[in-house]
C-alpha cells in the first residue's frame, strides 16, 4: 500500500502541520508540495523564509524533515494529478472553494477547509464515528461527474464533541447538548492570530462562526445517511465558544439530556467500549484509544491531557449527573485541536479512505 | 452617621481587601483590626512583615493606607464588643464557625465566609436583589438570643449569576440555568492558591465544593421570604467550574430557561431597567448601574470589564436566544469577584444595613 | 496657555494613547486627529471601527473621549497650519520620514517616531535629564529654514535607563554599561505584534534593531551640547533586549561601571536628589518623583510598579554592588513604555516646550 | 554493568524527576524508593495521595512508572547500605546537611541539594567540565573516613553557565562575566512556589541566594584541582536573576570579557568542538551535543528549546562581540532547570563515577 500525497497549502501552518503528520508514514508518501504562486519554484526551505527578518516560518514544535526543505513548492492551481493519488487541503475556505473541485475532477481530496462542509452529497467523516457516511462519497462523484471527491473533517470543536456524544447517542439517544469551550489559541492561527497583548490575564467570549459550525456539524455528523444525502441527528445543540490563554488543546464543558434514563457509570462503560472502536481498522493514525476517561476530578486539562496517543485521543472527566436537564449527564472534554482536529485527523480519515477502496 | 468597624482576619487577603474598600469611607471608621493570636499585639505593619524574607505580605494593586500600618492587631478570640459597632468578618470558614457567633452575641456580622449561608434563619444579601431577606436578621436574633447577627455574602462565583438572573427571574421567571465558570486565580487565595506551574498554558477544570456551593446559594438569593426562612426559588441550576489563567474577574456562560417567552431585547431591556435599582437607596459603595450591557460581541473580558464601577457592576454581552432550551436565552457575564463579590461587596452589604436600622 | 494640538496617526495604539494623555489636559487642546487617507472624512468613531467584525479597534484600558469620538479625520498629508500649534506625531518611522519635515515647516512636532533621533540637529529630549540639548532647536531652524521643529522622544527601553544614569553620570561619571532589558508585549503594538501562541510559556532574546537604538540614543541623551551639535557621552553602553511575558512595563537589569567610587547609598541618594528635578518647572504631566527607590528586594516589578506617578516615575530596586566591573554598580529598573515611554512622555516634552518658548 | 540505586526524598518534585530520569535505564536499577517518616510504610501510590482531595500528587509530565508506584517507601533515616550502591540524594539542604553523611558513610552519593558544594573536599561535577575534580573524591573520602562520598551537582542557573563558560575559558582565558537570568517557575519549586497570580503579566526580579550560588558554583566548577582542593577560577561572575513567566528552562543573558582575544566564529567553533565531548565515554544520559549554537537571531527560546537532546543540551544564540568589555563576546543560552539541571544531570554524574571506578 504506497499512496502519493500532495499537500496543498503547504506553507501555512496547517500545511506545516501535515508534513509533520506525514513524516514517515508507512502508506503515504509525500511527493507534493503546493501553494500559492508567490512560494511556487522555490525550494520549500525558501518559501518558509520570511523576506524581511531572514527567519523560517516554521511553526510546528517537531523540527521540519530535511526532506521536505528541500522539495520544490508547486503553484496550487497547477497541479498535476497523474502524479498524486491523493490531495490533502490545507488551504483557507475561500481558497478552497475554488481549488478544491479542480482537484477533485481527478484526486481524493481531503480537506481541513469548511468550504463542502454544508454540502448535501459531502460527508463530514470521523473515523470511528460515521465512517458509513463514506457512501454519500458514491453519490458525490456521480452527480459532480468527478472521478475523485472532497471529503472535509469537521470543524476542530466539533471534533471532541461529536466523538463523546456518539457512544452516549448510540446508547441512550442524545436530546439536547449545551457546551461552553475554553479553545486553544492555536486555533486561531497566525494571521492575524491573537495578540499576546490581548489574552494575557484574559479571555475573549467569541469567536465568529464557531458556534454556528459546532451547531451543524455535530448534527450532520452524527447524522444517519439516508438515500443520497445525511439526515442531521434530531437534537439541538448550543454553545458559547470562548478563548482562552492555552497554546493547544481545547476543552469543553458539556451539559447533555438524553432520551433514554442513563447513569454516569452507565455513560463511561458505553465511552470505555466505543474506545477500541479504531483498532480492527488497523490504521496507522488511529488511537489506542478514541476516549480516556480519567476519573481525577481535576482532569482533564489541556496542558496535561491533548498528547494523550498522539494528540488523537479525546479525553474525558468529571463525569456526573446533570441535575438539570432531563436524563442529564455532564462533563469535560479535552481534544487536540491542530492533531486529531486538523491535519492528523485528516490523514487518519485518508488512511480510512485509502485502505477500504475509496482512493 | 459614622460607625466604627472591626475586621477580623484582617492580616489575610480578605482582610486586606477589607482595609482598601474602608479607605476614606464616609461612614465607616476602621477602629480594631484583628487576627490571630500570633499577629496580635504587633503593628499591622509587623503582623505583615514575611519573618523568613522581610519581605511585606500585602497582595492588592492599591498601597496599604499609611493609619492602618500604624494600627495596633487584636486578637480575633478577645474583641471587645463596646468598641466596635459592626465586624467584617474575612476568616476561614472553620474559624468562623466558631468566632462569629461570639461577636454575634452584641454585634452585626458581615461576613466573607461561607460557614453560616446555609442556615434557615441566615440571610445571602445581595444590595438590589434580595434586601427583603434582611427581615431574616429580626428571626435570627430572636432565635439565638444575638443582640447582633451574621449576614454573610454570597461565594464569589454566585454574585454575578444572581445579580443577572434577578431581572430575567422577575419578569419571566426562571424555569432551568446551566452555567459554566472560567474563574480567576485571586479566587483560590494564597494558601496555597493555584502555582504559575500548574496554570500557565492550562486550565483547571475542577474547583472543589465550588458548584455545590452556586446551585444553593443561587436558589436561597432568589428565594421568597415566607414565614420565617427563605423558600428557595422554584428552578434548577447546574454549573462546571473551572479555573483560567486570569489574575481577577469570574467569566461565566450562562445558558437560561425561562418561565415566558422573551427575547434578547426583553432581557436587555429589563437589565437595564434594574440597573438602577441602587441608586435611590444612597450608599456609598453602591455601583452607579449594577448591571452594564454590551453590545460588542467581544465583551465582557475580565480584564477589560472586571473594574467598571469599581469593579462593582455586573458586565454582560453576547446576550442571544439559545436553541435548545425552552423559551432560552444565553449570555456571558464578568463580575469581579475580589470586589462585588468580596470585601468591598460586603461593605456595601454593611452600609444597607447600618443606613436602614439593622445596625 | 492654551495650545492648539493635532495628532498625527490617531487611529493607531500610539494615537490613541496621545488622546488618552491629553484628555483633560490644562493646556493642550485637542483640535485635529489625522491619519491616512483610507480615514480621512470619517469621524473618529467611524475610522476607529473594524470593517469585517464591526468591532471598535481602540486599544487603550481607558475608554475613549465621548468628545475625540466625534471629531472628523483630517488626511495627515493635508494638515492645516494655520489651525494647530503643536503636532503629536504618532506614525512609523518611514511616514515620519516623509510627513514630519512638512510639518516642521510651520509647527513643532514632538513625535515617537525614530525618523529624526539620529540626526546631528535633533535633540532627544527626557525631561530632567537633558532639557538643556533644547536648544539645538534653534539651530534646527536655522539650518533647514523652518518655523517650526522635530523633537522626537527616545525608544522607550531608553528612557528609564538614561533617567537612571543621570544622577549616576553627573555624580560619578558613567564608564561602561551593560544592560539585559525584559520587555513588555506592547511595545511590539499590533501590526504584527507578538502572538499569544509565541509566549505563553516563553520568551523571544531578540528584538530587531532595539539593542543598536538603546546604545546610540542614550550615549546623545546623555551627551552634551558642544557647539551646533551633540557629543555623546563618553562611555559605552551594551545590550542584550528581550521579549517576555507582560503586557506593559519594561523591565531592564542594569550593570553600571563608574569612573568614582561610589557606594549604594550614595546612588540611592544621588537618586533621591534628582526625583524632584521636574517640580519647579510646573508641567502637567510630570512625575511628582521621577525615579521611585525601593527597599524591598523583590521590587520592581512590573505589574506593581508600572503605574507608579501615572507611568511617569522610574522604579529602581535591588540596587547593590557589582563584584566584576571597576566601581561597579547594580539595579533592576521598571519604566512603563506606553506612558512615560510613549505618549505622555511626549505631551510632557511638549509641556516643557510650550512653557519655555519654543511653541 | 549493573547498579542499584535508592532515591531519597523520592515523594518531592525532584525525586519524582529521579524516578522519570532513571525509567529503563540501562545500568541503574531503582531498588529503593526512602522518604520522611510520614510516608514510609505505604506504598509510593499511597505516599503520593493527597489526603485531603485524594488527587495523586505527582507532578512530571511523563506519567509514574507502574513498578514504581507499587513499591514500599522506606524511612529515609533508616536506609539500609547493604541493599543500594549508588544514592541520589533529591532532599533539601536542611535535611541533607543531616541525612547525606550518614549515607556517605558506606555509599556514593550524588546530590541535587546545596548543602556540601561549598566544602573544600567536595566536588561540584559537570560531565564534560570537570571530571578531573572527581578526584578529590578519594580526599573527601580519606579525610572524612567514609567508604562512600558527596558529590551535589550544581544550582540548576550554573550549570548552563559552567557548561558555556568551558570552551570558551579553555580557548581564550575568562576574564569577566555578567549575566542576567530569566529562570522557569519549576526552578522554584510547589512548597510554596511562585503563585499564577504574582507571575501573571509580571516578573519577579529577585531569587534569594541564587546570585550567590551562581557566583560561587561556577568558579569553583572552572577552577583547578590544586593538591587536596579546588582553586577557584580567576575571574568574576556577577549576576542578576529574575523569575518569568515560562514553565521550564532558564535563559541567561550572558557578557564575557575574555584575556585573549576572540571573535564570534572563534566562540562558535570552540563550542562546536566541545560539544561532542561526552561521547567517547560512552554514558546513557548524555546529550548528543553539549552545546547546540542557533544561527537563528530569536533563538534560544525556553519552549523551543528546552527540550533540544532530551533536555541535557545547553542551546546557545545570540553569539555576537560586546562593544563594552575587553574583548568582550556576548550570548544567549537556554538550559532544561529539571533535566540537565536537576534529576537527570545527577543521574549522568552517577554514570560516569559507577563507569570510571568511583562507586
Amino acid at each position: 500500500m504506497r499512496f502519493r500525497v500532495a499537500i496543498v497549502g503547504a506553507t501555512g501552518v496547517v500545511g506545516q502541520q501535515f508534513i509533520v503528520a506525514l513524516r514517515g508514514h508507512p502508506w503515504f508518501e509525500l511527493c507534493c508540495l503546493a501553494a500559492s504562486k508567490r512560494s511556487a519554484g522555490k525550494t520549500y526551505a525558501e518559501a518558509l523564509r520570511d523576506e524581511a527578518t531572514g527567519a523560517q516560518r516554521w511553526f510546528c514544535e517537531e523540527d521540519p524533515p530535511e526532506e521536505a526543505l528541500s522539495m520544490p513548492v508547486e503553484d496550487a492551481s497547477q497541479l498535476d494529478p497523474s502524479k498524486v493519488d491523493i490531495v490533502f487541503s490545507a488551504i483557507g475556505s475561500e481558497q478552497a472553494m475554488e481549488l478544491e473541485p479542480l482537484y477533485a475532477k481527478d484526486l481524493p481530496v481531503v480537506s481541513t477547509a469548511s468550504a463542502f462542509r454544508y454540502e448535501d452529497d459531502v460527508p463530514i467523516l470521523i473515523p470511528g464515528v460515521n465512517l458509513d457516511h463514506a457512501e454519500l462519497i458514491r453519490v458525490q462523484r456521480r452527480r459532480r461527474g468527478w472521478r475523485g471527491f472532497i471529503t472535509p473533517i469537521p470543524n476542530c470543536t466539533t471534533t471532541g464533541l461529536a466523538i463523546t456524544l456518539k457512544p452516549i447517542h448510540d446508547a441512550f439517544g442524545v436530546d439536547k447538548v449545551i457546551m461552553t469551550s475554553m479553545q486553544a489559541l492555536s486555533g486561531a492561527g497566525r494571521s492575524p492570530g491573537v495578540l499576546g497583548l490581548d489574552i494575557v490575564d484574559n479571555l475573549i467570549p467569541f469567536i465568529p462562526k464557531e458556534e454556528e459550525k459546532v451547531q451543524t456539524e455535530t448534527l450532520k455528523i452524527l447524522g444517519n445517511l439516508k438515500g443520497e444525502s445525511i439526515e442531521p441527528a434530531g437534537f439541538k445543540v448550543s454553545c458559547t465558544c470562548t478563548r482562552v490563554n492555552v497554546r493547544e488543546g481545547h476543552t469543553e464543558a458539556v451539559f447533555v439530556s438524553t432520551k433514554r434514563k442513563c447513569g454516569v457509570e452507565d455513560v463511561k462503560e458505553e465511552m470505555r467500549k466505543f474506545s477500541g472502536c479504531l483498532k480492527p481498522l488497523g490504521l496507522p493514525s488511529a488511537p489506542e484509544e478514541m476516549i480516556v476517561v480519567h476519573e481525577d476530578p481535576f482532569r482533564p486539562q489541556p496542558r496535561l491531557d491533548r498528547d494523550r496517543h498522539g494528540g488523537m485521543a479525546t479525553v474525558v472527566g468529571r463525569i456526573r449527573e446533570d441535575p438539570v436537564l432531563e436524563n442529564g449527564i455532564k462533563y469535560v472534554l479535552v481534544s487536540h485541536n491542530t492533531k486529531m482536529g486538523a491535519a492528523k485527523g485528516a490523514v487518519l480519515v485518508a488512511e480510512y479512505l485509502a485502505k477500504y477502496g475509496y482512493v
